[in-house]
């Protein structure tokens, strides 16, 4: 989830002074209102070290009453916590109703600090997870609001701070040893930290990835983020309230919000091209190699599924097409995905995927995919949203199946500019032959770019996994995305096959 | 969750008849309105070899219109399926809306056959446990109604069966080799279906365990069953639909629903008693034993956790008081558990026994504890039908928890029967000394013994767990009941410390 994630973003302090002076008044009114409604909410803060959770919290509760909330700083537990499960400090620390508390480290370091340090076995690590969750969704299922937020800064940032307050004699003595050598494992601490964020990822309690590079930018998405949050609660408290007037209309979405979407899409380099010598060079090479590779895997019985997402125009079937050029039909499928029929309407969204799924040895190559549930479905409205918030888990847990069972699995993006895809529509709308792949929907979804934009970050964001990860194909240029998905396709079954 | 069923119930033809012919017409009456209502519905039967799979799902269906159910038999995975992740052929199984699909064996192969067999690596199974309830979640959260029946005979039963069987010549080919080895290792495989109830008995799919001696009580069990789950999955959609008008009554309880409720208290038997002379020996004996290993479990830094629950004047008192006669006052603590005070009310129900959980090297005795949530609080109405039914997922967790932490964790049922508990009342009342002891809520609570004996059942049914395991004590002899604490107790410390 973290590899992604654009880390160049700002903010000048001038121009965000009036957005912020308008969410800090929401937060403080957001506050009575969740005390009025009995709300216990629970706010955590894990990142990098340096990562400025110290300077973001004080930001964050600048506007609040401090007679409803407490902030908790978490340290290695106490003689007295030792001695009990790791989850009984934390318990004890929940909020009665109404309160807001507010975790700097929380019981994340189970699975970060004391993993990394060996205070875990495997056994407890496995434990802590399934703890961590059955903990958060006790809380929330009984009406505890929890954001847990997650700051990330890169690794040369992160030096660069440290060098900061290293250089300076105030400050000098918070840069400890320990910080170096985390500063040295950073490649390490990824790892782990993705699998944290994987785990515990659930529909009740979410990970929100604050871009930590420029403090402004960080505190106004936290700032957004929970007076979105709160805003949304606080709406279906008093929706459930009033259940005699169901349909109650959607709150109204703060302007800010769009601005601090997480964005992987933003980080694209769009300009990535190759020319056709050395296209065609390196399409025979990757090509050839994939053939090989194909009857190793089969010999092997390894499934392998590939998942292609896009763009309208985003280069799907050329890409498909060229992927399988030279492999042997009999070990490979695509499986188009249309609209669903009646009888796949009439079971669960998954159950047409799942029939799908390839045999041992074999290849499966989806030209649209499961992810139209978080896409398509959510745009227009073709499921509600708890259906397409709690699909991330789902789609995660069924990717994880394909993995426990030996699969490999992958998943493009196929990334355009708007105005490339124009280019494209036109194209195609003046060539007769191309004609039948351009319809009035294809323009009609076009219009809602901007919407598609913040469903493609988010999802791809909440599911890109170690085990089956995001692949953004910059696709500008069709030469340089058709190498890279074949280059992606053959590096991770050799990978696999080692 | 199986040692304690009792398995001697049994049911008269002549006697049930009107009562199957009345079920009979409402599962047919179900099945078109959930046809009509378009919910999906899976009905699982797992059990032991020959415990009457096949001949109750048969008796099941025979009032069902075979147009709109299907049954499988789940056999060894074919070469097809053996290619794919193991859930894959019960996901292109799973039924379109308002279809019936009953299952003779299923899923549960994977935690139980494959696993005893040797098919399963220890990750493998512990991937298999959070798949299958991953699985179970989506569907059921998508709207299909997942029961799940679970039928159980002894093993004198079962080789009984096997015995008949193999003297017929027409049916002798039906006990293999295999069967005989099951049957020997009877116990062995108690342990695995144990941990298959415990893994995956959720609110949204729990089990049913069925016993499955008499088969006119188990057809009977079943049938009502269907008819009750059905019933109530039927109430909530309507209810749903029509949200404008919600508190709709509940549905009425069937006449024989309370007839097939699994019983583990009724197989205690309370004749049990001790002389005075053999009572002080053995208390005395049991005490100095167990000051020995307090002070050896303070040294090894095990925390105890000890859960009293019990009829009103079932005897908890009397048997904490020579629980901790002979014990280090500063290595346990008795935490009586009263109403909740506003703050606690404040919390979430489990947090104020959070806060009480004993260090490592520390006895906490909880004279009344958690378990109020699925007793006093489901029966007077304290809580939602919701919270209670998701309370023994939770306090599993909690229990697990504390287990993961090396805890040993006990929880002791103290029982007596009515009249016994009548005859204390008065003598409570008649001795000035024990006045205090009863108040007029106790005769009020009296007065709800079956339902009482419902929930008890149930409760301890679903969260009799290998690492929190429930002891019904027999309690009309209260030497006897004081006796079998403190054996049990020591019995699970030498265990532990061994």
């Amino acid at each position: 989830m973290l590899e992604c994630i654009d880390l160049t973003k700002t903010l000048k302090k001038k121009e965000t002074k009036a957005l912020m002076d308008e969410m800090d008044r929401e937060l403080a009114l957001l506050q009575r209102e969740a005390k009025q409604y009995q709300i216990p909410v629970m706010i955590i803060f894990e990142g990098w070290g340096a990562s400025g959770k110290g300077t973001l919290i004080n930001r964050l509760i600048q506007p609040m009453d401090p007679r409803g909330f407490k902030v908790f700083t978490i340290q290695k537990e106490n003689e007295e916590e030792a001695m009990r499960p790791f989850l009984w400090r934390f318990w004890t620390k929940t909020p009665a109703k109404g309160r807001i508390h507010v975790f700097d480290r929380s019981w994340y370091n189970r699975v970060v600090k004391d993993r990394v340090d060996g205070h875990v076995s495997k056994e407890q690590l496995m434990n802590a997870y399934s703890e961590i969750v059955s903990f958060e969704e006790q809380l929330s299922v009984d009406g505890t609001l929890i954001i847990k937020f997650f700051l990330h800064i890169s690794r040369k940032e992160q030096k660069k701070r440290f060098e900061k307050l290293a250089s300076n004699e105030q400050t000098s003595w918070r840069v400890t040893d320990e910080d170096w050598k985390h500063n040295k494992q950073y490649d390490e601490y990824v790892g782990v930290y993705e699998d944290m964020l994987e785990k515990t990822d659930t529909a009740f309690a979410p990970w929100t990835i604050v871009e930590a590079t420029d403090r402004e930018y960080a505190s106004a998405k936290i700032l957004s983020t929970v007076v979105h949050i709160l805003k949304n609660k606080l709406d279906d408290v008093r929706q459930a309230q009033n259940a005699q007037s169901p349909g109650a209309p959607a709150p109204a979405a703060l302007p800010a919000e769009h601005a601090f979407k997480t964005s992987v899409l933003d980080g694209a380099d769009l300009s990535k091209s190759l020319s056709k010598d050395v296209y065609k060079k390196r399409l025979k090479e990757l090509q050839t190699k994939l053939g090989t590779l194909h009857s190793e895997l089969y010999r092997r019985r390894v499934p392998v599924v590939l998942a292609f997402e896009g763009w309208d125009a985003g280069g799907k079937g050329g890409a498909i097409k060229r992927l399988t050029a030279n492999l042997d039909p009999r070990g490979y499928e695509v499986v188009p995905t249309a609209s669903p029929n009646d009888i796949e309407k009439a079971h669960h969204y998954l159950w047409r995927f799942w029939n799908n799924m390839p045999k041992a040895g074999h290849i499966a190559i989806f030209d649209r995919t499961w992810y139209g549930r978080v896409m398509v479905e959510r745009i227009e409205g073709f499921c509600t949203e708890e259906e397409w918030q709690r699909a991330y888990k789902e789609i995660n847990q069924m990717e994880e199946h394909l993995h426990n069972a030996g699969a490999v699995v992958i998943k493009f993006w196929m990334h355009i500019d708007k105005d490339e895809q124009e280019r494209r529509f036109n194209e195609r709308m003046s060539n007769p032959e191309k004609q039948w792949k351009i319809t009035d929907e294809d323009w009609r979804n076009r219009e809602k770019w901007e919407q598609y934009e913040d469903a493609v970050n988010e999802m791809i964001v909440r599911t890109s996994t170690t085990y089956a990860p995001w692949v953004i194909v910059e696709g500008n240029s069709k030469y340089y995305a058709r190498v890279k998905v074949l280059k992606t396709v053959v590096d991770a079954l050799e990978q696999r096959l080692k």
